[in-house]
This record gives C-alpha cells, structure tokens and sequence, in this order.
C-alpha cells in the first residue's frame, strides 16, 4: 500500500503569543484546506510534542480537542528534536498496514514559554541528564561543540565555513515568509558574534521558536478516489544512538545518520544521493551539524563537508540545494514542529509551488534529514512526485 | 500480515528502588528470554513512558541505551495511563505495515520518584490543565468521583458495590507475585478507608507503583520460521475524547470506551463479548472504572455494572472473569506499564501458565481495555490463541 502526502500546513515561526492549541491550528486548517478535507474526514491524528515543562504535560488531548479531533487522536509520540518526523512515522505506518486511510501528523511547540528552552533543549537533557548534564555541565550546544571541535582537529573545516552555512540559511529565509529570521547577515556577523560555546558561536546555533505543522497522508486507494496528486513517501529509514556521548565511537559525525539514510537509500534502492534527489532538506541545529550531514547522507566523502558548503555545492545551482526555506537555522527549530515543517518545504518544493525558492526539478525526488538530540534519534525519509 | 506476541516480561509492581533503565531491563530481559531472542533480533523498540517529571526528560534513549537497543529505537510514545497500549500498537502496525519482523514495546513508570503521582494522574493534568486543575482545582480522582456520584444518581449504584470490585482485585492480586498489593481486603476496610473525593475512598483507588513491562511482536512470516507459539493480536481499536470534561455528553460511561470497543470488536467480527471471550482485563484506576468498563465494553447493559459485580459475573466462575491478575488496583498501575503488563498477563492466560488465577479456556480469546486520562484515550485490543 503506497502512501502519499495530500496536505500540508504550518504556522508562521517565531516568537508566537497564542496557546499551542491555537498554534497548531493554524498548521491544521491549512493542511485541511490544501487537501480540500474536514475534520471528519480524518480518521487518526497523531501529535507530536516534546515540551513537557509547559503547563500541559500531555498536550495531545487539549491540541485535538482544539483541532477537532477528538475521537481521532489516541496517541502521541516524541523523539527529541525528531519528534516531527516520529508523527509522520506513525500515520504512514498506521496507512501503510491497513489500519486507516487517512490521518493527520501535527507538530507542535511552543520553545519562548516554557522552559524547555534551557531544560531540554539546550540543558542537556536530549542526552543523558545524570552523567553528562547533571554531572559535568553538558548542555545541547556544547554536545555539537565537541562534534565541531573534532571535525575541525580531524579534518582542517574552520570556524568561516560554518558561519557560510548560517549565511545560507539567513539568505534563504528572507524569502520564507513562515519564517523566524528575516534578516540577511554576512560571515564577519557570525564570526563575530558572542561563543556560546566554542567554537559555536551565536549565529552558529538555530533560534528558540513556536511553531507548528501539520501535514496529511492518505493511502493510495483513497488518494485515486480523490483524485489528489500527491508527494508520495517512497521510504523510510530511522535509527538511534546511545544516550551517553562517552560510548559513541567518534564525533566527527553521527552513527544514526548514516544507519538511517542506509535503511532509506536501500529501501528506495538509492545508489547515488546527488544523482537521485533534486534538493535535501537537513537538520542544522547547529551550523556543523549540516556539514556533518552532506557527508553522513553521502552528498560527499567524510571530511570534505566544509569544502562541499564553501564551494557553493549545497546552495542553488550546486550538486544538491540544502535547506533550500532556510533550514531551522533560519526558519527557526520548534521542536516537533521541525520534521513536519522539513516535509512542507518538501511538498511545496516538489509540487513547484516554492515561488521565489523553487529550485529546478528534474528527478522530482528528494529527501528529509531530521536529528534528535545529538544523533539520539533519526529519521531519513525520501519523497517522490 | 498478522502479527502475534511470542515474549513478554513485567518487573515486580511496587515501591521500587532502581532507575527507570533499571526497572525496564527486568521487564526486556524476561521477555527476550520468553521469546528465545537476544538484543540484535529486534529491529525495532518502542519506548512508552509518561513520567516527565523526572529527571529523565526524554526517556527513550535512556532505556533503550541500558537494555541494549540504541539503534532500533527510534520514537517515544505517550497517551497517559495508556501509554503501553499505544507503545503495542506503534509496534503492531510498524510490523502489519511490513517495515519491520520483530519489535519490542516497553513500558516504564518511576510514580514514586517524580511529581506525577500529584501534578500528572492526580493532578488533573491528564485531563486540560488549565480550565480544570487550575481553575477548579480539579484533580484525578475527582474527575472519577464525578463518574461515580453521576452513576449512583442515575442507577442507584452503591458504595458496596464499588467497594467489591476493589476486594476482588486485592484478593486476585495476592496470588500474583508481580503484585504491588499483597493484601486481602474485606468491603468494610474499603468503605471505611478515608476519603480521597467523594465518593471514592483510599481503597477505591490504583495506587501510585513503578513498574515496567515488555512485549515483543513479530509477523507472521518470522512465527512460523522461529516455530513459535504466538498470542496473535486478532483486532485492535482506538478512540479519544475532548481534553475538557465539560464538553462531554454525560458522565455515567466512557465514550472513548465505546468507540474503542465498537472498532475492536467490528473488525473481530465479535457480536456478544460474553459469547466470545473467556476473561477481560480492564482499566480499573478506581473501582467505578470497572464498573462503566463492563457497561461500556457490552458485557452487561448501561447501569447494570454494580449488579455485575455484587453478582460474582466478574469473578472466576461468573460470566467474563475480569482482571484476574488483581487490575491496576491490586497490581498497582504504573502508568506506561499498564497497557503492556495487562498483554503479559493476557499472554500467560491464553498460554495457560496463569498458576493459580489460571481461568478455564474454551474460546482461547481474551481482550485488553487501556483508558488515558478519562477516557481522554482509549485502547481496546482483542487476542487469541
């Protein structure tokens, strides 16, 4: 049974003055809109929510009630900064074994009113709290500073080439009205700009945003009755690491990447990433962690990352447009809004309706790279039209 | 592709000092023993677990680092007390899809460590925070409370009665060694326990456990190649409800509980439960659970559940024994643990290794009813044998 995405929706990122109900509603009604479906037609809502320090600790109830889905949503799921991607899972899996036709996968955040800001996110608890955080102070950019303290040791990649990968983001936001950063910035900007911890600097590090988004799958059988043209999901891969960082091999990448896009690659029988996808849409919470990303998915070999984002080859008109809406450096990271939101670019990428960021399409395939903490989870899922 | 349960393991429910990695590790390892499997067999493990006060934000990647499963875990789940029903089913319809053979769900709750014992289940905040707990001061058991002076009003149900389904649990739960309680009641100790919200007393009411339990899943194809003896999962069926108790229709029965069964029992092709069933396992968070459980899942009709259960129809020999293992009441209900321990001990009837709560099988099929919140969840599966 194939399964293809017939609507989508998101919210505008930022800092955002409305309950996650609301927020979420705003990426519901737009996905149900673009499908051309109601509430009642939807037959399982999965909601995906990490930010437990909020006032509601189980807040798929109070987003379904709000979004008309009570009686459809008996479950929620998290995976850290993958939690988007996790909803998705589910609804496919949930389509593809014959159980529904069509459910809705919502992300949703609110990062600027609780704290998980500091807590989960930045506080080191995407890890493992008692040894790394509470013990030794390891909080979440100082995770992927030691990732780009290594790849720097290892292989020569400097400070600049991840300030052009933040300079790519901002660019490409810009013409992204969802959003966070509308602002153009220079490599001197992030170089510049105050450590957080070294060498992530500022301007190296995706924003604190509210978020949510929402996207609607269906199986093949009612996509022929609706006559929908879909962007259907031709694979999946997932992976995860340990929690403690001390039992990792390396940090010169992440294990879950590679063993994600492995599964993926193999399951749409992918040989050559850059032959195959028109553009790939990455997790850059933090400015290396792209570069780690185009070699982890294969778009170069292990330790040329800095050079493939120096030579342009990840902007448009390279071998493969990364982040093409921005990226979460750029559009912002509310959590579980992100791989949802990975897979709205995607859509409206590969239906050409990206305006003045539509890249040129010639294999109307393409991927989404969404990372959980520092690798804790993965998912890789590649798209066709 | 069908798919049976061939391991399943539960740790002792109680006051438990271990870690949440800890406790799962006695649940994985007794079913991966049960099973005949090692670690590297499973492709795929789900991790339930609500408990997000604690310091483990994001327990996922803790436990499955601990019991072995970094890599294959790639997804949290949560739906409040039922949390381990819908870890089974992520597990189920990853492996009905066909995107893997074998997957563990694991269910793990630390109640006596974090604050969920009072601003999680009592605390109202599986229901909306906001309206009900904050506002009104609403919390878990008065949400019940409401159920049961809503019930007594309408069909004359009586305290003693409420009170018989808490003695039968206790009285089951003593034979059980995984058991929080192991204590025999009488219905005078229950209707003269204190008041905790009228007119639910001490002893009408689950208490606060850590646990964990496991199941592993696997298709069809992989059963008959390991040649094993599976519990096969026949039907599941799902439902959910408003977050706000307000927006409900009445308060004599669960709606979430009649939908979930409804589904369940349709694609079962189950006209009468009590001709098709030789036990149940029920969600009795507080005896007035049960008792609309019996209603709601047809076993008796609307506001014939106290006559139910003063009538011994629940009870070994009755018409549909019912939580014979002693429910979240006798065993105790550590949250995510619930909906898995209630499929271990399913598992152990139909295999007809229950010891002494043995029932007597004819039709080698039972069902499993898990609630989140009230009724803001709700899972019914049907398995058989």
């Amino acid at each position: 049974m194939k399964v293809g995405i017939v609507g989508v929706g998101c919210s505008k990122f930022g800092q955002r003055d409305v309950t996650i109900q609301e927020l979420a509603f705003e990426a519901v009604s737009e996905a149900l809109k673009d499908a051309n479906l109601s509430q009642e037609d939807v037959e399982l809502s999965v909601v995906g929510c990490v930010g437990t320090r909020g006032y509601e600790l189980m807040p798929a109830v109070v987003v379904n009630e709000y979004c008309g889905f009570a009686g459809k949503g008996p479950l929620r799921v998290e995976a850290a900064c993958a939690t988007g991607s996790a909803a998705i899972y589910s609804a496919y899996s949930s389509i593809k074994a014959g159980i529904v036709d069509i459910a809705i996968a919502i992300g949703v955040e609110k990062m600027t009113e609780v704290d998980t800001a500091t807590s989960a996110a930045i506080g080191g608890r995407a890890g493992n709290y008692l040894w790394e955080h509470h013990f030794y102070g390891t909080t979440f950019p100082a995770y992927y500073a030691m990732h780009a303290t290594a790849h720097m040791a290892r292989f020569g990649t400097t400070e600049k080439q991840m300030a052009m990968v933040a300079v790519k983001a901002h660019r490409n936001a810009m013409k992204n009205s969802k959003a966070h950063f509308q602002k153009e910035i220079v490599v001197e900007d992030v170089l510049n700009s105050r450590i957080i911890a070294y060498p992530l600097k500022l301007y190296d590090c995706s924003p604190i945003s509210d978020g949510a988004s929402a996207a609607i799958l269906a199986s093949e059988k009612m996509i022929t009755e609706h006559g929908w043209d879909p962007i259907w999901i031709e694979s999946i891969g997932f992976s995860s690491d340990t929690s403690n960082m001390t039992m990792r091999e390396d940090f010169v990448g992440l294990k879950a990447t590679k063993l994600a896009a492995e599964m993926a690659y193999k399951r749409a029988k992918i040989e050559d990433p850059l032959k195959s996808f028109d553009f790939a849409t990455v997790h850059d919470c933090f400015t290396i962690a792209e570069i780690m990303a185009y070699e982890d998915l294969g778009f170069c070999r292990k330790g040329e990352g800095g050079k493939f984002i120096e030579n342009g080859e990840s902007d448009f008109g390279g071998k493969i447009p990364v982040n093409t809406f921005g990226g979460l450096k750029g559009k912002g990271h509310p959590l579980a809004a992100t791989g949802i939101a990975m897979v709205y670019e995607v859509t409206k990428q590969l239906r050409e309706e990206a305006g003045k960021l539509q890249v040129d399409l010639k294999h109307y395939k393409a991927l989404t790279h969404n990372v959980g903490g520092t690798g804790h989870f993965c998912w890789v899922f590649i798209f066709g039209r």
